[in-house]
């Protein structure tokens, strides 16, 4: 008889959805040690095969794969609900535009981000991929909070406090990767901000970069219809097509948005095994339109979930945004089948991972996969009854049910409570910005 | 000088939002006596000219009207999301009408109308307006949890256990409301299933009956595009126009969904002064299509936001709707501008109030009113920063956030808690119900 392999870590629970396979196990065993995931159990096989140091017992409670946020500007949680009711257009040009080129430095980078860092851990959000400015700042803060971070490297064409054209954007980008690229919960994209801002002779200097470094690109694309029109009119060839022409499309890229899309358009997505970040908040607040997601994954494109920043969403939470992705699919489309239940908490976990290049290390409680779980209580008066729990994490569950959320084994949040980050500090420096701001 | 006037209660919060008027209270206090509100103050104020026996002090809360929930079937609560992903002639025929035909009873109606009395009440919903059946039942049980409802009793042209045919059900339906109608917190109306379920004869009596005994009539009406072409092919007109040609349109007249709706349909909701329930999550997820209410708030229309039952939400929660109200009137519309949050939170109280006969009484925080009032926590890390209330209560806040309830000026919700009834006694009824359900 073998005796028990001693491991970190159990977590039983009431339910484990793994996500891959697709199945709940009732009353199962969540086994981790060194970070990983070792094994799911049933109650016995783990009583009988593991000695845990430390065992934890939620017995309301549904353990899932923490959920990737594949999109948002995680500094802009400071500007959250700064100004609602307004075009994207007019939302960028009056509202934060003008601010950001006011007030935007690595001090504000860091504060927000880890404010948002919080929130989102609070929410089950283990990872997030980020496009803003200061990579460097935002490194320290996702570093600092405990959160997996993929940093977008900005490029815009125009200047802004943080550089002044494409060259000095990538520079400073690059050498910010450079100094935190041992950070191991931190990935690094780059991260042109749109087709309509970053131009061609740009374009072409991240495409070679993305080949020598071997980074991933992502951009905001065709979330608006004037966008897509602008570009017809300027280069007879939409977004997209235009970005394929450059060589920036293959299999990492990661199209943000996605909202209005042509036939041509879908076919390069699937030609070239693109994801696409998929954020019904911002879209429907900022009337952007609805992508055609339901479509895109019948085609085999990779579709993940983002919330974009607070400020057009107002909230960095994916259990709202995967809500709002079945209830848009559904009425959208005419057809109640649309995005079930299980399909949209894939796109939350393992889609998001996908889309980061990350599937072989999160995105599903996997045996050998980083153990990123977030335990979700089900167990209120308000759940009763709970006949599917996959169908309620969708459809009951908010965020607030989240208690406890590990990243790579480290419990980061205890109880709704963040572990690392001093809360009541944090609040303090949000009111301090909020007076600046305002 | 005037002596300080004795009162029962002062509350004061960081914000109070009364609603109407429009505008925000910063640091106020509401002061309520004898289950009324007697006035908003400043601090300075409320401290000078009144004297509460009680004084509640709460530094991160807003005060809100407490929500109305302009449709529901409570009891459906038991079947909370029990069957996912279908449209609704399907939902309805193979999984909803089966299950009803062999377990309502009296007393699946008392424990499933208390388990969404505490689910709403818990979410800051102090008034419902309930169609289902067994309205004894349901009257026992919101009495006991102390939620104000309206209570619909329900006619239908086809028998099911608890009555055999039009007749039947509205004399089951007069006789509940005979013995229950001295309980202060519930209300009446007649609640014909839908026009497709009940004949012209029937619909002639239920006429005469609202106006012998000045009762409003609510109805489901146009959920869906095939209802409506059903009834062009079998009337030649559209159900609007046939219920108006019976008589029963008018001021108290409320149209349940209401999402396929000509031109004609919307003068006669204008020229009768006719409301309209608009459930979003309800009509997204079965798929039915997209209400419009912009049009409809437009031309003068009366627009209160509901649940719909839990088997086709799957949460009696409106601040959930509201937010959805928002954004899909936003993306469906093209047009960002679209139901601002005041408008939408105005929807939740006082457009439920009117919809329901009752905007003299509840729906605002204005003196002489009903104190039912809502305490919604902003001041979790989730919230930072809050630069304008009115926008997080729509768009940041869930309905967690709300920690305690009062219903005609006595606490039924105490720091999450409901008063009056016994919480873990009403999980195990739910506990057994989903045995028998499942």
């Amino acid at each position: 008889m073998t005796p028990p392999r001693p491991v970190d870590l159990a977590i039983s629970a009431r339910w484990i959805v793994p996500v891959e396979p697709q199945r709940v196990l009732a009353d199962g065993v969540l086994l981790v040690d060194d970070g990983r995931i070792v094994a799911l159990a049933t109650q016995e096989a783990a009583a009988r095969d593991y000695a845990p140091r430390e065992s934890i017992a939620l017995e309301r409670h549904a353990l899932i794969p923490g959920l990737v946020n594949a999109h948002t500007h995680t500094a802009m949680t400071l500007l959250r609900g700064i100004a609602d009711d307004v075009p994207l257009d007019a939302w960028l040009k009056d509202h934060i535009w003008p601010r950001e080129a006011k007030f935007v430095t690595p001090e504000f980078i860091h504060d927000g981000v880890t404010l948002g860092a919080v929130e989102m851990l609070r929410g089950g959000i283990t990872c997030c991929s980020d496009m803003y400015f200061y990579p460097d700042a935002a490194a320290h803060a996702y570093d600092a909070a405990g959160l997996r971070a993929v940093i977008g490297l900005p490029v815009l064409d125009f200047p802004t406090p943080y550089a002044s054209d494409a060259d000095a954007y990538l520079r400073l980008g690059l050498d910010a990767r450079d100094r935190f690229r041992h950070l191991p919960r931190l990935g690094w994209m780059l991260a042109p901000h749109a087709p309509y801002t970053v131009g061609d002779a740009a374009f072409a200097k991240i495409v070679t970069y993305a080949r020598q470094l071997d980074l991933a690109i992502q951009t905001h694309l065709q979330e608006t219809r004037a966008e897509l029109d602008d570009a017809m009119a300027k280069y007879g060839e939409s977004e997209l097509a235009r970005l394929d022409r450059l060589g920036a499309t293959g299999p990492g890229f990661l199209a943000i948005h996605a909202v209005h899309l042509g036939p041509g358009d879908r076919e390069l997505l699937v030609r070239h095994g693109c994801s696409v970040a998929h954020c019904p908040a911002s879209n429907m607040k900022l009337a952007s339109g609805v992508a055609p997601v339901v479509d895109l994954m019948s085609r085999g494109v990779n579709v993940a979930l983002g919330t974009d920043g607070a400020a057009s969403n107002n909230r960095l939470d994916l259990f709202s945004e995967m809500r709002l992705a079945a209830l848009l699919a559904k009425v959208s489309g005419g057809d109640a089948s649309a995005l079930p239940a299980a399909t949209v908490l894939r796109m939350a976990t393992l889609g998001g991972a996908m889309a980061l290049s990350m599937g072989d290390a999160i995105g599903s409680l996997e045996p050998g996969k980083q153990a990123d779980v977030v335990a979700v209580d089900m167990g209120e008066i308000d759940d009763a009854p709970v006949y599917d729990p996959v169908s309620h994490l969708v459809h009951v569950a908010s965020r607030e049910r989240v208690t406890d959320v590990w990243v790579a084994g480290e419990r980061v949040v205890r109880e709704r409570t963040p572990t690392r980050v001093d809360v009541p500090a944090l609040a303090a420096r949000a009111r301090l910005w909020q007076q600046r701001l305002r």
